[in-house]
């Protein structure tokens, strides 16, 4: 594996693989998304489309989170009314976020995915508008932050936690073992 | 509910609250804790002992984090050989881990527990040297942060995640529902 280079924005991704005390850049080139189709191939064609869009002479990691409930995908609402739509409807049910990742080495693609089921407590108005009040649903797959204040929706997952982050970390140590390798140094 | 006074000196707990928005202040005081015996009657009991050890005019929430697996309870490794005995130990199996919650408001107390499954993978010698040099299992039930390089340990969880790092949300908001009341502020 040579220096890894991840295809994505998104600070919790980033945040994730330093938790695991991974080196690595980010380098970011915009690929066309798809939005609407089976949950696990619409995560893993976006992961390819992102890993693929970047050309480096490195292992390049793409990755795309979906939220999805009864076969549908939601995406990052655009605004406040979409976002209070989407958790009224995930409000006491059982979603699955999945994750795609594809990793790009040398001309190779390999690529897979991990779901995590989410289970919603019961929100009612009250909780709704605090929540929609921290406007973490802004930029959020499914319109909430599990890492942030959207801890309190979520009465419980079965799964990667970190997949409903961003990031799938035992299917990326799948598909890259070697991540681990080196010194690790203790965290602060 | 008067100001809150979290009863411990877990970094992991302040950054959870820390997380939901809630203010609070902390206060410790020593409180002899049990070390054996059923994982939910020792967790609940030491949050107990540690809200009660607290002489506070506000509203005092102890806590206690126990791992355990086939009823027996595993504490923090006093040093890494017994961190690599525990690791060993929960390798490609599922454990428990249990949390008690104490709220001691008035001369009231009133306690709560939540058990999250946590199910490792399986942990070769490479794997095992990697992680304790990492030096994470200091001063951890079980020997691994989640939250931390540990989260490569784990294949998958069922229940509360936040749970595991120190603090069960969900049995919190039960217990405190007001505890979210209030203008949130957006995080940055």
């Amino acid at each position: 594996m040579g220096r890894l280079v991840l295809a994505s924005r998104s600070p919790q991704r980033r945040a994730i693989l330093e938790q695991l005390g991974v080196a690595f850049e980010v380098v970011v080139s915009d690929a066309e998304e798809l939005v609407a189709g089976d949950p696990v191939e619409v995560a893993v064609e976006n992961a390819r489309r992102k890993a693929l869009a970047v050309a480096a002479p490195a292992t390049v990691l793409g990755v795309d989170t979906v939220v999805a409930l009864d076969g549908v995908v939601y995406g990052k609402p655009p605004d406040a009314a979409e976002a209070r739509a989407t958790l009224s409807r995930l409000s006491g049910q059982v979603h699955e976020v999945v994750s795609g990742i594809a990793v790009v080495e040398g001309g190779e693609t390999r690529t897979a995915s991990a779901t995590t089921q989410v289970r919603f407590r019961v929100l009612d108005a009250a909780m709704l508008d605090w929540y929609l009040a921290t406007e973490e649903w802004r930029e959020r797959a499914g319109g909430y932050a599990i890492q942030g204040r959207g801890a309190a929706l979520v009465a419980g997952i079965e799964g990667d936690y970190l997949n409903v982050v961003g990031l799938p970390v035992q299917a990326l140590l799948g598909l890259l073992p070697e991540l681990l390798r080196g010194e690790p140094r203790p965290r602060a």
